[in-house]
């Protein structure tokens, strides 16, 4: 038998960083550490005049990889079998997209005393939404100018994206647009920042980032061209050249570990660090993704990614957002689409609305679990924090019908719980209707693995079985499967993402299988959602160029909120 | 200064019996007694079984007057001015349509010992809704066969009402049905006893029960033919000789006091008794109610009542509960609408939703009212308890669109206060168009008087100014009235309602003037009120015969239960 090798998996989250030491025989994880974020709210710096934005410390990465990697090979040491001489590869996953500004030594300009504190100058996390009138200007520039880069991201260009931010940073804060050599994505800084790399111009930047929120694609020769830059802003099109010409997939390497980290770990110098990727990309990998397999990350909000192989043109799926050639594996599109609000949108309901705690979650699943589909007689939209995929607008809002006097809210939790599935579905009937076939659906996340409540429903309202993902740590676990490939079979790993899957992720032995009786009610109610889904999320009147109801209602919602503050 | 007169007015409402003594000449309450009603749950016989079952026991009415009516003479011999030998007239109000089955000497069947305690032999108290298959088999029978019957009730015939409880009767308990010398309205029955009234044939029939509740009409000769009935089922036509042929305006006597009741009271025997009437109808009387007022009785539901002088035909106001001529004062047409949930949609949200009791209400006000119009974003469909005016549709259910992850419990609290405002402008508009010309709104009833934001939100809404009655027992003040009225000006009373009203009731100094700019932002959130309104209660697509939204999601429900309890 073979010596045995691991693999270290770092998944950056919003709120702290998790290091994973992995058998890569098993894809068992032997070591975990995990660092909370230091700066600013549970790790996000918020702004008490501007809920829209959300930054990060990038001093806070560099703290957690000190921390989290040892903490881990620490952990693991518990084992035997393990030692340090064993570890083949480091992988990275992050949030995203989560730009950082850096200098010309790819020194993030918050690290530099002149800068320390300016919130421009931080890494712009995930769920910033300052630029949301960038991203529609982003937009309209496209449809007119550029329709192809938006046709393979859904259509839209978010407030969440890499060119929104840095022109919003460009806007708010010019001086720290003009000290920035350039940006670099949270995904492909930590690896670089591993391997020592001293320029951005050397950064390998990952196609994950790159083609899912940069509007990268090797079709048009990279990133948007100057041209489109400059109608835009004309200082865009001059950063261009400071970012990248090409992208990579995650099986090539982004570099090797350099002696200052190598001694901070007590690893060797040189180990192979992949690509960095996003968290439901590697979450995806972790999970065992397949062509065929939708892999459902369920948290506060879902992702959704499928791959389907790269054997011709990228499949076009309207309001989905993105498909983007490598960017979960190499070989095959990956196709990621989302939906904005799950677990929130319970939490919403039991916290907000009902005023209870973790103990209310669980009565009212229970009381919700003793209903029977369509017994409340209630249908709700899904949207109280917009809709990503299929309609790609942020700005919808929720939706119930059905209420009587007598209604509970364990009724209503479970009308909210199946808005969110009947959501899923209309995701997973697009992605069908569009080739992306899919014939199993995995589930991963907290809400995946603690409610059955939840999962059941999902499998009558889709018509799948509910697959759960053998770890609840996918992300990193997907993370260190990278490193195991990057290594290659003869260092320990394996020489593709397909033969180390099959090693090293399972499934549960927990699955929830579709009732009839129930599928059968939930088709019914199924087309009411739709109804009110195309309805309240439609089209305008073209006729009468009358906005929708629920866009004439938002109208009315700022005019009063610029009365209220006037 | 002539010598001081005094009415009593009784007011039989859904859990107890008030009775007042009142002076005559400014209509000050002297005297207050209240007696609740004893049996079953806060007076009323329900059944765990059948959630629309709701019955009262005829025996706690007499108890009632044998309480009350002494009790309010006593308390108001606390007034130096006050004598027995002053009190001029009874009036009495009751809840409706609420009719007993009484045995041919006008005993009700449920004091035989023989049928003591069995359901249907009790009264079929006003919100019983155990008839709703006779209420539905007797619209589509009109419909086709008399649709004259349907054009002055709004154009469905409600299970609420006396042929449908009558019809009910005679189905589930037909040797109650037999047993039965005739069936009497509450408001009928209550005078009738006082009076000693020896026979159901005797008995003097108000109009208001009559024409509102029993398909009644000088126009056809009062209650349905027949023939009418016969299609319905024979033995209800055998029935109706028994009831009655003519219906009498409520300035016309109902009876005298019989010498058993003035002894029981120490009041003279003969004393005049004025015709019974619903608590809403003498309860505008009591409120001021003149051509051009519609007075709100704001409770758990809504009572809308206006009159128009009967100088022509009837208006004809579609989706109008009943204009019936005499049915509030004799010489005028009384129009009646009404929502179904008003007080109970806040009371749904915050003690079924929300878990809160009178504390949260006061707290969720507050934070209502720190909302402009327009800013929570939501607009929401009052129908939790079906809609009675303008749909007349008692299976509709509620609608909130517009919520976010941040949407608080305050701002669905204001939305649902809207909802109704939104609700009491539909009927207001319909009336306007229909030729009752509003020009001013007098509100009374609980939250009139106790919620300022409630009535400052009407204001806005409904564009006139919000007034609100002198006194808090308008429905008893308004039976006083009728009292004064019956007794007339020679005994120390009037000759007619307006002058009695000019006289005995008043305005409170409180009013609720509408703000121009609320006005506004109010218009626009009605319209899209208006757009749920019309597409969610609205005709089903008669292309392609599909039922509207609403009613296949209740069908879904339907199923549901079915499947539930099988």
């Amino acid at each position: 038998m073979a010596a045995r090798s691991f693999a270290i998996g770092l998944d950056f989250g919003t709120g702290s960083v998790r290091a994973v030491v992995v058998d890569c025989a098993d894809g068992r994880v032997i070591g975990t550490s995990v660092f909370e974020f230091p700066t600013g709210l549970g790790g996000v710096i918020v702004d008490a005049h501007d809920p829209h934005l959300a930054r990060q410390n990038p001093a806070d990465y560099l703290a957690g990889l000190k921390a989290a990697v040892p903490g881990a090979l620490a952990a693991a040491g518990v084992d035997p079998g393990f030692s340090r001489d064993h570890v083949i590869g480091i992988g990275v996953d992050t949030t995203g997209s989560t730009p950082i500004p850096v200098d010309k030594n790819m020194r993030p300009l918050a690290l530099d005393p002149k800068w320390t504190g300016h919130p421009a100058a931080q890494a712009w996390l995930w769920k910033d939404h300052t630029g949301a009138q960038e991203a529609a200007a982003i937009t309209a520039m496209a449809r007119e100018h550029a329709p192809q880069y938006l046709a393979v991201i859904g259509g839209t260009y978010s407030s969440e994206w890499f060119w929104s931010k840095i022109w919003r940073c460009l806007k708010v804060a010019p001086d720290v647009f003009a000290a920035a050599g350039s940006w670099v994505e949270l995904a492909d800084y930590i690896p670089a920042a591993l391997a020592g790399v001293p320029t951005p111009g050397a950064v390998r930047r990952g196609v994950c980032a790159a083609g899912h929120k940069a509007m990268y694609s090797d079709t048009w020769g990279g990133l948007p061209s100057e041209q489109f830059l400059a109608r835009l802003d004309p200082r865009l099109a001059a950063l261009r050249p400071r970012l990248y010409d090409k992208a990579w997939p995650s099986d090539r390497p982004a570099g090797a570990l350099c002696a200052e980290w190598a001694g901070v770990f007590g690893l060797a110098e040189g180990l192979p660090i992949a690509m960095g990727a996003f968290d439901a990309h590697y979450g995806a990998i972790g999970a065992g993704i397949t062509t065929g397999t939708l892999v459902k990350i369920i948290g506060t909000s879902t992702c959704d990614i499928a791959i389907t192989p790269a054997t011709g043109d990228a499949p076009n799926v309207a309001g989905i957002c993105g498909t983007v050639n490598g960017s979960v594996m190499p070989g095959y599109y990956g196709v990621e689409a989302g939906q904005s609000a799950v677990g929130d949108l319970l939490r919403w309901w039991v916290e907000v609305v009902c005023g209870g705690d973790e103990a209310m979650h669980a009565a009212l699943s229970a009381g919700a679990a003793r209903l029977v589909p369509g017994e409340s007689g209630l249908v709700a939209l899904d949207w109280n924090n917009g809709n990503r995929t299929i309609l790609v607008d942020a700005r919808l809002t929720g939706l119930i019908v059905g209420q009587t006097l007598h209604t509970a809210r364990a009724e209503i939790y479970r009308a909210l719980i199946e808005a969110t599935a009947f959501g899923a579905r209309a995701i997973i009937e697009r992605l069908n209707a569009s080739g992306v076939i899919i014939e199993r659906v995995i589930a991963c996340g907290g809400i995946a693995e603690k409610n059955p409540l939840f999962m059941q429903i999902y499998a009558d309202v889709l018509g799948y079985p509910m697959l759960l993902a053998g770890s609840a740590q996918t992300p990193a676990l997907g993370a260190s499967i990278a490193a195991a490939v990057t290594a290659g079979s003869k260092a320990g790993g394996y020489d593709d993402f397909e033969s180390a899957q099959r090693r090293m992720t399972t499934l549960a032995d927990t699955r929830y299988l579709p009732d009839p009786a129930a599928r059968r009610a939930y088709d019914d109610l199924y087309r009411l959602y739709r109804e009110l889904h195309d309805s309240f999320g439609g089209v305008p009147d073209a006729r009468a160029d009358v906005p929708t109801l629920m866009k004439r209602l938002l109208a009315i919602r700022e005019r009063a909120h610029g009365d209220h503050t006037r």
